[in-house]
């Protein structure tokens, strides 16, 4: 039913069921991974008013799992890239996965799918800056990358009757970086 | 012996053979992409000192196809993620589908892949910012819009002996856009 595909690596088509709903691929090396790409193979579509959502699992220094929910796949989204590189060091959401006590080695991540009724999903926020997908998300990141760093900058701005005497450092117009 | 997907669409795994050693996949609506993700199924590897170059083709608003050079895939690094978005109004490049003359419809563009030797994929040079795949090229591609951020602000870079009384106006100390 679903795929897993890690950029740069062969593609998974065959996740470990561990429970009815319940679907996952094992990333071995998951330190060495950005990107991941999850999907429907487009053999069985989910049941009417059903969809998937799709969690990252790690193992953090103590060995415990840590789940972040990337985001989801539906009959009419049936596929999604995320960003798993920067999420390794962020806290875990609330996930489905609980009683299930996946072996957790230190090198080997996991994607969790699990089949939800779309309502339920509804209600569910994905960790931030995950979905690569559209081109909405990307502009946002780099619109709120800029912003930040204006918001950094602006910080140290000074006006000339601020300025300590010292004529060799130069300085930056503020609306320079505002134009930009 | 390949497959495409389109973020958010379902995967392809059947494109059309238009030579013995060349494929297509079809991409309707094509305006409406941002990210590709081409990949071998793991089913046919290369032949031993074989790989594949992977070709955007879309059509130029006369008609005629312009292909551009998205990178490549090989059985070392059988799959790669390709962002497209930025690429329809760039130029063409040299590609080897010349003599196809594939049906150019106005929405509908093509993910051309060409199986060629390894040398031969070592001389060509995909067009900049199409690969998403590695941490480096991400990495890179943030480190560059921020040098070209620097250069920008520098060429306005001012130091105080220069300033023309405006006490007013705001100025961001150079080192701190660098140390950024």
């Amino acid at each position: 039913m679903f795929g897993c595909l890690v950029a740069g690596r062969l593609v998974q088509a065959a996740p470990q069921q561990v429970a009815e709903d319940k679907f996952v691929f094992d990333l071995p090396d998951y330190e060495n991974i950005n990107h991941v790409v999850v999907f429907m193979l487009g053999t069985i579509p989910f049941p009417e008013g059903m969809g998937g959502s799709v969690y990252f699992c790690y193992p953090d220094p103590s060995g415990l799992a840590v789940w972040q929910l990337l985001g989801f796949v539906t009959n009419e989204k049936p596929s999604a890239i995320f960003k798993i590189s920067g999420l390794k060091s962020g806290k875990g959401s609330e996930h489905p996965f609980g009683a299930m006590n996946l072996p957790q080695t230190p090198t080997v991540a996991q994607i969790g799918i699990s089949v939800e009724l779309l309502e339920s999903l509804a209600q569910q926020t994905p960790v931030a800056n995950a979905a690569v997908s559209s081109v909405d998300s990307f502009t946002e990141f780099t619109q709120k990358m800029l912003d930040n760093f204006y918001n950094f900058a602006s910080s140290f701005a000074v006006t000339q009757a601020q300025m300590t005497p010292n004529p060799s450092e130069a300085f930056i117009p503020a609306n320079v970086v505002l134009k930009w």
